[in-house]
């Protein structure tokens, strides 16, 4: 037998979550945040961008921690990296400006790379043949959570704990990114931790 | 920079596809499949499937090799272990069985892993919630081939090279666990390489 990789996963209630000043968006419309891709792509070149896969359990099923901006739009906790900066750091820095996450956070395997061919929405798993300068790539790590977490959440985001089963085929509302993390998780094992506090 | 696990590619050119006695599928309907998938059950209880992603170049892309059945079935080498069997030398005896590729073939990471709750079709990549008693789950294994391989192919199965991009998001002619396999690739890098006979 081959072994998968094993995640442990902590009950959610082991996470103590609280809220901090806003942290607002850069753009208030996709057009715009695309414009300002584009100007930051002819200053800096291609853009790399990480984001954390954090996992928790409830009812003993894996969930995922999401960060909703208004009722529609979710995200990674994530960003863009500076110029030149370490994606390790990079995701660190992120972590706690968007999640407040303070304890040294493990960051483990990168579990998906995702390509943006052009200053649009979209993205493949793939950088296209004859596309010689994508304009953005965006890393997925498993970050493993320790037992327990103070978060700080920026007032205008919520944190949500969603099953990893409703991602599955939901590419209407999480997207082709998070939709397809429950695929590129398939070959772990998660280890569901039950704490009696 | 976290580096990407690579893996080497090598011209399709540089592999040598011959035929052997045809290999009957043993089953001439969906339904009679699912028969027989749960009359093993009774007897053998959850099957294990295991199956490779065989890679090669061509015009410096990526491409999967896969069988085709008729005009409209494809499958990636591989099938049923017998009960108790390795994984990897399963794998090995179906990539012989299959493909007749003899040279000890490097089996590779597990990349996916799709569970079938029920006799029927639809698989996913998790075992769904009050599923206790998956009937089969299914590892997929990247196989790195090596730089000169003879195929000996049954003569009813057709191999066939197919570029990776061509799978992404077309279920319709591959199914979900195909479609997916470019999905679960994203996070290697391949090494094109281009050799000179």
């Amino acid at each position: 037998m081959v072994m998968s990789p094993l995640v442990n996963t902590y009950p959610l209630s082991s996470y103590t979550v609280g809220t901090k000043e806003p942290k607002m968006e850069k753009d208030t419309s996709v057009a715009d945040r695309l414009a300002r891709m584009r100007v930051n792509y002819m200053k800096e070149g291609t853009r790399t961008s990480v984001e954390a896969i954090l996992l928790v359990q409830e009812h003993n099923h894996p969930h995922i921690l999401l960060q909703q901006i208004g009722n529609t739009f979710y995200k990674l906790p994530g960003g863009r990296l500076k110029p030149g900066e370490n994606e390790i750091e990079g995701l660190k820095r992120k972590l706690t400006s968007k999640l407040g996450a303070n304890s040294p956070a493990l960051i483990g395997e990168c579990v998906a790379i995702w390509w943006r061919p052009n200053f649009e929405t979209l993205m493949y798993p793939y950088c296209p043949p004859h596309i010689t300068k994508p304009k953005e790539f965006k890393k997925l790590f498993l970050v493993h959570l320790s037992e327990k977490e103070y978060f700080a959440v920026p007032k205008n985001l919520k944190l949500l704990a969603v099953p990893l089963f409703e991602l599955y085929d939901n590419v209407q509302r999480y997207g082709p990114v998070i939709s397809t993390i429950r695929h590129q998780l398939s070959r772990f094992q998660f280890n569901m931790i039950t704490t009696f506090l």
